[in-house]
């Protein structure tokens, strides 16, 4: 699991909170139901008729990939795909039936299962890569929820704030009362900017980037399933295969790749 | 129907509402005629003007296309392509004449009738994507007056408010009107930021949706039309068709094919 | 003529002194000379020096075209093209010679007088296609000029209001004309806004969306220009045609054909 | 020379202190050194931190790009092309030995030259279009420092009001200075929002605009090297680099042609 | 190395800092333990959350690389390609093994290598590319948490505002200490627009400049180590090589050209 944004998250509302702290607040001041519900509630409803009814009931596994995702790092399934390379070369495509079973990675399953059925090479990539297509597509659509959470929050709390201070301005008559009135409505433009800047579009920036690296193993997939069902040589997948690592990745690759051969 | 505009826009209008007496405010000190007036009116007549009379004559079957829009799922309709390709692979091409007067998508319907009248498959393949090119950027042109009416809202919004500020600083003489003549000021920058975030943006954004998926849906079809005009096998078909569908709906679909299969 | 820039321009104006009359106000209080010089000279001399001399002096020329820009139907054009055809297919390319110089379309005319001259297919339509990209790219360039000014009049505005606050703050000894004073600052903001969001604004994306109405007719007057010279069977140039224009259109196209042909 | 930046930048500035004067103001009461030092320095060492020295050294040339350049008519390029054809066709390739020599354009004459000495027409290609590319590039890559400073500016201007604000409320004791110091306070703030909008967004779009008009200059050149290369018709040629020039300047050209051949 | 981001990031603090002086401030009323941690915490935190752990860890390395970056004159490179490819072409693709070594451009040697393997050069041509693009996205991946801090810092810096007034707002019985208190809650506005305009931002474009860099260098090697691979002619590969410089580097690295040959 990668705990990016879990730590970010929780950290940036930490920091928050300290230093509201250290000069002297009190978190109950900014805990305010009305403002709460506004922001949060508003930003949902928002987003959710920008969409179809789909997206929305789709929001909880969204919080939850984000939070959870696990990001394997592709050196590991570039090993992977070499190994499978070696033995179809040695014994055949149809050698693979029984590797195939393991393969953790189930588009690397797929792809392997399409192969050994003899599915045309031609087919193969077509079918492969408009499901990258699909899911990238899918992907953006979903990630739109938290981006348009992130889009309407802020300005939401301004509704909040200004509908406060048509309040407070209408109610001009008790002083004493004035100046919690006034700090209560600015507190729906403190959760609209916050909720929007720590959660809602870090978020989507994340799903952005993990849409992205599942992509990106999803095309270098496809190169090697391409390569065992062609039959190549299995170093030159491996060289092939890594020119589509990120760099570091990549040396990280080749040096352990040296390693082993030495 | 997808209800998720009908029930994000009054969703997010009742928490505003409901926000508002929360705080002890009463809705009849925003619902003033002249900030509702300037900023509908003048959002919508600065899009107008931003478009050809035709966008704007169009706005109420946008709004209706926006709230009322039917959702189907692709699913489905792989299942009718497949259906139909496996009885053109039975009994011919001309025998889906009688199956085309019983399908429902206009699209998939006038698709099948040129494959039928005997059309060259590059013809039918041009004339089929230039009518998704046509729509997509049909949908485009009248999704601009809500995009547009989202983007001039908020600040015509402020134009009042402005304006209600200037009137009250030039008649400082009275200080016991001054609280309500500000706080009325203040509702159009309201009325101009939630209409813009709770009703227009959110529509733009669920048109764009909307014209997203049948966009999808249209291809889909293309490639069923040729597929059954090449007189494809239809276990094929259905393997391709469901490349095509998001992630999702890909998984339910093989599940029900497996389970029919078994 | 299309009235949707002058109807809407026009209105949205009224809009607002309308507004400004019910909450008490008169038009002289923003109708200040000073603001009105900065504001509209202002942007319109930033937009200037964003460009070459010829922009600026385009200006009228533009608002013009915004302004009283005729739209005609695109099924006119198609029909028009399709008698062509007819008669081409007829009587032969060169018949067409008369036909031409009733022509009312410049566009169409300078395509078929280039097919009539024995212009090379390939060679017509290069030069027609750089044509359409040369109008796009020059359309795109003079519109900068109201995208310009759209984006400099609001913060000129908020330039004039700063000038006079910082007017104000120098002479807070007289408080009788304070709020006068500032009351005339802010009215730079006021028209700072007003003007790019009614109407530079506006008329900008009102000259992006003729000029791609121009552009997708002058694609459709090209393919119909070809298929005239190929010699191509009238009812399949209709057909083709029609799948270029927007669905509404189609629809309408289609139902006329039909009507005829019934 | 297009003077349309110089009456722009010049214009725009006189208007803001003709307005300034006409409300009563002093220009040195926002000739202030501090604030013009914050907001000119500190936008320009923000915009050359986000490059190469390189950039940040070219910005005197920029400067003077920006406001000098000369625009000259592509129709008398087309003319001059044209008539090099001529010559060409009549008399060979390598006659034009001479007249390169007076071709005042560097890429027209650097394209013929690679033509006379005989190189392979698609290398020629390759190089030209090379050119034009990496032109592109580097005008993209210079222009950002102008539009990074359109950038820093205001949020620069912003900080020194800030900045002045803290120092005011930290001084609340002596109220005589209050208004004063406040207004210098805003004086950042206008000096931000004046540079960024009058100077250095208008230039740089500005360049952007000639970086166009220079590089559809090019590309006309290689259709034009091109042509003469493969000894084409100069009718043709007219006609081809006619299609490729802005309408107006095409119809001026066929105008002065049509006039000429009379 | 080149110190544009050193010098820009340092004088533009220098300048703040003078300019507040000037005005009679104190660095110290602004250097605040509390707005600074939530103002760099928490725009850390905020783009930690947006990426996956990686990006977050990689933070150091990327100010190294952003303040420290060598940018070498890309016309060196075209001489020691061209060199390469006198030898290669005098005593064959093999005699390139020795000068390899001492190749210090890690990319050109990787391509040398895979030439003088016997690589075929379509399956070079192929690697290398993929290389320069999975470069390209690293670079922009990791580029993002620069971005995010610049976007997320201003508006964390007005949540610690915010959070400061309404503090203020609730203890308005004690008007002493209000100036100050006020003053202290614009510290974290200013700490989030100066770290975002004067830090992450200059060097999340400088970082996308020196990508840009890096690509054009990885493009020429590609072509270079193409031609050498092909035994192409040297002057030809000299004169293709800079036909890819910018403008300037390809003036500088004729003229030497020129002078080397007289």
């Amino acid at each position: 699991m990668d705990i990016a944004s879990i730590v970010g998250v929780v950290a940036a509302l930490a920091i928050v909170f300290v230093v509201q702290a250290i000069d002297g607040g009190h978190a109950s001041s900014i805990l305010l139901f009305a403002p709460l519900l506004l922001v949060f509630g508003g930003a949902f409803m928002a987003a959710t008729a920008g969409g179809v009814l789909k997206d929305a009931l789709n929001f909880p596994k969204l919080l939850q990939r984000a939070f959870l995702a696990k990001v394997t790092p592709p050196t590991k399934l570039v090993d992977d795909i070499v190994k499978l390379a070696e033995r179809a070369r040695r014994e055949g495509l149809l050698a693979l039936e029984d590797a195939v079973k393991t393969v953790e990675h189930q588009f690397l399953k797929r792809g392997l299962q399409l192969a050994i059925d003899g599915t045309d090479p031609e087919e193969l990539h077509d079918i492969l890569h408009a499901e990258v297509a699909a899911k990238k597509k899918a992907d953006k659509a979903s990630m739109k929820l938290l981006e348009g959470m992130g889009g309407y929050a802020p300005t939401i709390g301004i509704i909040g704030t200004v509908m406060g201070l048509v309040h407070v301005l209408e109610n001009l008559a008790d002083p004493e009362s004035l100046g919690p009135a006034i700090s209560s409505a600015f507190v729906a433009t403190l959760w609209g900017v916050l909720s929007a800047n720590v959660i809602w579009l870090p978020l989507a920036s994340r799903l952005t980037r993990l849409s992205g690296i599942e992509a990106e193993e999803m095309e270098l997939i496809i190169d090697g399933v391409l390569a065992i069902q062609a039959g190549s040589n299995p170093r030159l997948v491996a060289q092939k295969l890594r020119s589509l690592l990120p760099p570091d990745a990549r040396k990280a690759a080749e040096a352990a790749s040296t390693k082993k051969a030495a």
